[in-house]
């Protein structure tokens, strides 16, 4: 029998867990370790949790790392830190600070001859992929990205800090006529409002001013201010009942031109019922993907546009070739 | 200046005209030679036609040749031909010969030096890579492949061939229903007749039997007989007027299951107004990417699970990484 693939997760939040999940569906590879940096026997997992103080003495364990903290505040120092001792896979998706951290984790895994990939998942990630193809293949044309119906972490905990509010939940949506326009192949120039809408369902505490909430929420600059925003209040029993779950997706569109006169569209499309789990379900197959490209003398950092796509499967070139092309 | 990357066409039908035209929309691509088996000066074409048979002295000349001709006659001579005198790019489509294929090609190029993708386009090719991906991310869940709406050169060709048509054309569609279904999350077994429907519009000899041909149309085997088929007559100028361009498109799709119970849904989608100039852009952008790809050493035959797809772009990666991760 073939040995599996040996993987580590560090961080063991809603993504960590989501990659847990992905590795048990796929046959070809081995959780070896689960690192965090809570007391290991306080926290309930089905791998084997590991104080991330003793992950220096994995190093001959552990073929791939998956790196599975926060963007703001983990990978910038872990990305670097676990790049120098293994390789790795990361979800970076700060967009803007995406150059400086590619030039460090690159640095560390090269002078350590480890390979790591950064900034996977599906945006960035997949969706970085659909932008690249379709913008080389029609060179001519207008691309668009549109997130949800889904869930925004960051909106959602803007709503929470306001006073008065107990709980609540905020989901991007494309405009529907917008969005009709596109597929129809129109090429609109659009601002934020006319692309994404943002619908809010908020608890709020006994006597707390809704109408105040309200317009805090829809003035609020940076997050609300820019877009048509509507607030709905309701009871924490149907907040529990419909809105814990972390649902996203989105779509990359292109509206091409060919010959001077043929339109031609790509889309590429998600609709995800759990966002970290699909997440977590890229960064595994990447994890394979690593494995096989180090295999192969590929060192330092790289991105999902320096991967050869067949990487990904635990299929043979051959079985690809005759099963899937 | 950088210099241009220097490109040749193999055979100058639909695909090499379209081939054509998606070069002039690259700026960093100069088509230097189309070659074609029939007399030069008999054609009209923007390019500089030359005689097939003086290709050999275009070797130090040209960096990439693209294969334009057919599957079942031209590719499997010129393929491995070409393949051991330039690198070259090609769509061979007859999904159960792409093995064998493969072989010849890998042998050629290899023994060569030069490098040869094989089997791009669109299906082969970008649905290829989205089967792939889906399937290698969600392990656990169902693909499935809708042609249409779009012509069937084959099916076409198989109704201009009953007695008494002076002209048809052929629609593959998906059946609406279906598709609605499976965007809806479920993933039934399909028959054939469930998956598409096949929609014919016929210009008839006058005095033909119409009955007698819509007949012969529907219980055609391998053809019709298994679908639910649609057969309209019409005059020789509505044809003129609506039926004579190539449209044609379609969709991967993947229901996937994460966590147990999470339903997860990719899909990737083409809506296309000429299939040979779509079919043609994917070809040229690959024709970049074999020309970097070579540069780097890769030699002998590939597909595009093999091809990093930065590649396919003339921007550097550390622009890709900025304008498009």
């Amino acid at each position: 029998m073939k040995s599996k693939i040996r993987i580590g997760i560090v961080g063991y939040g809603n993504l960590g867990r989501g990659v847990e999940q992905a590795i048990s569906q796929n046959p070809d590879l081995e959780l070896v370790a689960i690192f965090t940096r809570r007391p290991p026997d306080q926290i309930e997992a089905r791998g084997n949790l590991v104080s991330i103080a003793d992950i220096d003495s994995y190093q001959d364990k552990i073929d791939v790392m998956i790196l599975c903290g926060g963007s703001s505040r983990d990978l910038p120092r872990q990305g670097p830190l676990y790049a120098a001792r293994f390789n790795t896979v990361d979800s970076f998706d700060l967009h803007s600070r995406i150059p400086a951290y590619f030039e460090e984790v690159d640095a560390a895994a090269r002078s350590a001859g480890k390979l790591s990939l950064i900034s996977v998942g599906w945006d960035p990630g997949l969706f970085s992929l659909a932008r690249l193809m379709f913008q080389s293949i029609l060179p001519e044309g207008k691309s668009y990205t549109f997130w949800g119906k889904g869930v925004s972490q960051g909106h959602s905990v803007a709503i929470r800090q306001i006073p008065g509010v107990r709980d609540a939940v905020q989901y991007t949506v494309p405009v529907p006529a917008t969005v009709e326009k596109i597929r129809q192949g129109q090429i609109p120039v659009l601002t934020p409002r006319q692309a994404h809408q943002r619908i809010c369902y908020v608890v709020a505490e006994p006597g707390a001013d809704t109408g105040e909430i309200e317009e805090t929420i829809k003035t609020m600059p940076g997050y609300f201010a820019d877009y048509d925003t509507t607030v709905h209040f309701i009871t924490g029993e149907e907040f529990a009942a419909s809105h814990t779950g972390m649902p996203h997706g989105g779509f990359v569109i292109r509206t091409g031109k060919t010959g001077g006169k043929h339109k031609q569209q790509t889309e590429f499309r998600l609709a995800l019922e759990s966002n970290p789990q699909f997440t977590g379900s890229v960064l595994t197959a990447c994890a394979r993907a690593v494995y096989r490209m180090h295999k192969t003398g590929a060192i330092g950092a790289c991105t999902i546009f320096d991967l050869p796509l067949g990487y990904l499967s635990p299929k043979s070139p051959e079985d690809l070739r005759k099963e899937l092309l």
